[in-house]
């Protein structure tokens, strides 16, 4: 059992909380039951196990995976969480990731790990098959993101992408680009896309919305109409309701 | 200017970022530019603003507000965010609140201030007119509820009471109770009020969901259909879903 926070072990895995070194590395961690759960029976590559002296067992199968015991104490300085459930495992960022044919997202700017994982979970839900995030967008493999999810990062595609070419692919496609907006365009209700029509939906920055040259490049505007005094919802609601309303 | 943090005024301030504070002061702290504006042009009693020597101006008049100015050392001690904007509101909870007849919301336990506040700004925005919450659901005026609301709080009455008794207050007024629930009951869709009905909208807690005591007095429970592979969705999400297909 590693008691030492100064084992090189460990400091290469405190690494892993950093932008930085995932990149470099391209490998990330996920923590909590649960999730580590998530990621064994998924198809990610999972390189060891950490857990420490006082976690719970796991329900699943973890013969033949590397697990590194650790202190409590030590666990605490891996975790990203206030109270650590004693699970980390170590994983490989996906090499090439390809988005089957279906319907997608694209996510210009999203800046809060909560919206943005919150949307993947929601985008896995509702039987999207994949997400395209611009360079601006908050880290997929932040712990808070990976945490948002809820481990629907592991059933779904998230590419990081130029998402001016991307719109122009999906254009080629024929693939329509619906872009949203709080305050102009058509109601969500009526843009539904008929039929075998395959849609890309454009989501912005929580505060400036999508960028005028992305949103010039989009086939439509859709809005979520506003009954009472708010000026918008959340972004993760409004991707939320506009999904599910085009659900055939 | 008020330079020192030790300053007994802003010591009394800095207690009210604890709800024991804010229940026994019956005051509330509302922070950054947005929200103070929103808080001033609403009907909540503002006791005083406090801003910082380098805030920004507000573009909603002040004049008639006492005005507190502290440095922006001071300020950040109070402050919730790691980027103060400047801007304080002192105000002052509402007394007697009373929820307007329409559809409501009702909350079991829900312990993630960022899915409060997100349900509240989403609720005043789709029309509905009130939402009851159990004791046990994070506190309404704690900091990052009043944050994720987006000034929708101060629009919207939100009353902590006990369920069991405002379900069958509700059920006495002829209003039908849905319960949500991921693994059972009928789509949202087939669901929906018929006509003029009213309903209320019982949402539990992120990780147990609704208590069954409370599930047995719903008249209805409604789930939103998982087409993935995931087990459920987010509570903020499933509650905009919800609410915005039974928009009429």
């Amino acid at each position: 059992m590693i008691t030492s926070a100064n084992n090189s072990s460990i400091k290469k895995l405190k690494k892993l909380r950093q932008k930085k070194y995932r990149v470099k590395e391209r490998r990330f961690l996920v923590e909590g039951v649960h999730l580590v759960e998530e990621a064994l029976v998924s198809n990610v590559a999972v390189d060891k196990l950490v857990t420490s002296e006082e976690a719970p067992l796991l329900s699943v199968d973890v013969s033949g995976q590397r697990v590194e015991e650790v202190s409590a104490s030590v666990f605490a300085t891996l975790s990203d969480t206030e109270s650590p459930q004693g699970w980390l495992a170590v994983c490989h960022m996906p090499a090439e990731v390809e988005v089957p044919n279906g319907n997608v997202l694209l996510f210009d700017g999203i800046r809060d790990p909560g919206n943005l994982g919150t949307m993947i979970r929601t985008a896995e839900a509702a039987g999207l098959t994949g997400i395209y995030v611009s360079e601006d967008t908050v880290d997929v493999f932040n712990p808070k993101v990976i945490r948002a999810t809820q481990g629907a990062m592991f059933h779904l595609p998230v590419i990081t992408a130029d998402l001016k070419k991307e719109v122009s692919s999906l254009k080629d496609k024929g693939i329509m680009i619906y872009g949203t907006d709080m305050h102009s365009g058509v109601s969500y209700r009526d843009a539904k896309p008929q039929g075998e029509e395959l849609y890309a939906l454009l989501l912005g920055n929580e505060a400036r919305g999508i960028s005028p040259e992305l949103l010039r490049l989009t086939d439509e505007t859709v809005s979520v109409p506003i009954l009472g005094k708010a000026e918008s919802l959340n972004v993760a609601v409004t991707a939320g309701i506009i999904m599910y309303e085009w659900i055939h």
